[in-house]
């Protein structure tokens, strides 16, 4: 074992490199080794001395355990998350690791390096909508119960955050974001504004802002980043695309 | 007036140049004109051909109606902000202002740049306190009545978000931050861990992690960011430091 080994968990933002920041682009050069979900490792120019690993979605806790096996071995280790690391991505699978792993594993240098989280990403594309209190709720529930989901969405609308929603949709649950805006319905007026954004900052971007009562489920994908308004929350009617936002007065 | 003036909103990260994004870097290379509270305008090195405008604190609408009409004149403004511009910072002033403003100032190109906020940089810095669903509350009354600020913070501990709280406390405001201690003390075990992350990836930067028990008001300044876990975050204490997360799975 080597003392010279370390790991980066590193933010590569939501697909655009003008939103890499210099220390993830730097830890990525001195790297001996790449970690990650296939198509954020494809994000990564191949070079000599670099092994890239890509691995397929839902093995998080097998991919953190290499990584902390190759940087023990004394390799440079970056695991690529989109976005931030830290937003429901694989800084916690890590740490998860490092917690029920070896007690020498504790001794190496792990830094975090964040990113772009997608409701950033799409917040910013669409305006402002975050721009007061808010919250980020993950709607896949292959961790916690779909229960608490529902109650976390009502308690967030009963406070009025506005509500950023991640992995709102997938092949394999595709019925719990037709719940949630059923929810919403009943919790919320019909016109509460609700974007829907997807693939930031990539060729495939959309952006779209419906009211409540024009929100379908199939607006949504596992590539969208969905931001629900709070009651405050406005349009600005434009020419060049509508801007919404959430005012700094609550009042 | 001129076709060809902008505004970027561009967020500079906590304060380190290793984490502004080059779409960042890019506009404020190409802009004539930065504008911004007088800490952030700093960070932009002075060139010929490029006119500066700090100003004070509190002055965010101004700031904003001075952008657009140096815009609306043709010239191409970079409005900073430190963190991300959308998340209690500059955008949603400019777009207060762009709402009550003349129409023409609609057809200018306006871009939101996002940027490392406070909450992700002090995240990463700790482990993820944020990696599972999470809320955002600016603790500032300046904007929004107190009594809607403690009624967020009882909807978030009953929801079980890990809470991120910006602007905790400032000489204006020296009393709240303890009302929301005192708040959570009765909500939470004696045990739940706190993080306060000051000027994070500054030379001033200093974390502590206490449990709530020994949290007291003195431990936040202006420059803090404090993020309170949820029922399940974990520390994992080593020689290098704790780190702080919470696990994906809430069952």
């Amino acid at each position: 074992m080597s003392g010279s080994g370390w790991i980066a968990i590193a933010g590569l933002g939501p697909g655009s490199d003008a939103m890499v920041t210099p220390q993830v682009t730097e830890a990525l050069a001195q790297a001996t080794d790449v970690i990650g979900y296939i198509p954020y490792v494809a994000r990564v120019a191949p070079r000599a001395g670099l092994t890239l690993h890509p691995s397929d979605n839902r093995v998080e806790l097998d991919r953190a355990g290499h990584a902390l096996q190759l940087a023990a071995a004394g390799r440079r280790v970056v695991i690529v998350s989109s976005g931030d690391p830290g937003v429901f991505a694989m800084a916690v699978a890590l740490f998860e690791a490092l917690d029920n792993g070896p007690p020498h594993w504790r001794d190496l240098r792990i830094d975090v390096l964040p990113g772009i989280t997608a409701m950033l990403a799409a917040s910013a594309r669409a305006g402002a909508p975050l721009g007061h209190d808010f919250c980020a709720i993950n709607l896949s529930d292959n961790l916690k119960p779909w229960d608490l989901i529902e109650r976390r969405v009502r308690l967030a609308v009963e406070a009025d955050f506005a509500i950023a929603f991640y992995n709102p949709r997938s092949k394999a649950r595709p019925d719990g974001f037709a719940a949630i805006l059923h929810l919403l319905r009943e919790a919320c007026d019909d016109d509460r504004p609700i974007l829907f954004a997807r693939a930031v900052s990539t060729p495939d971007e959309t952006l779209h802002i419906v009211p409540l009562s024009q929100a379908t489920p199939d607006m949504a994908d596992m590539r969208t980043m969905v931001i629900v308004g709070s009651s405050r929350t406005r349009l600005i009617e434009r020419t060049a695309g509508a801007i919404l936002y959430t005012p700094r007065s609550a009042a």
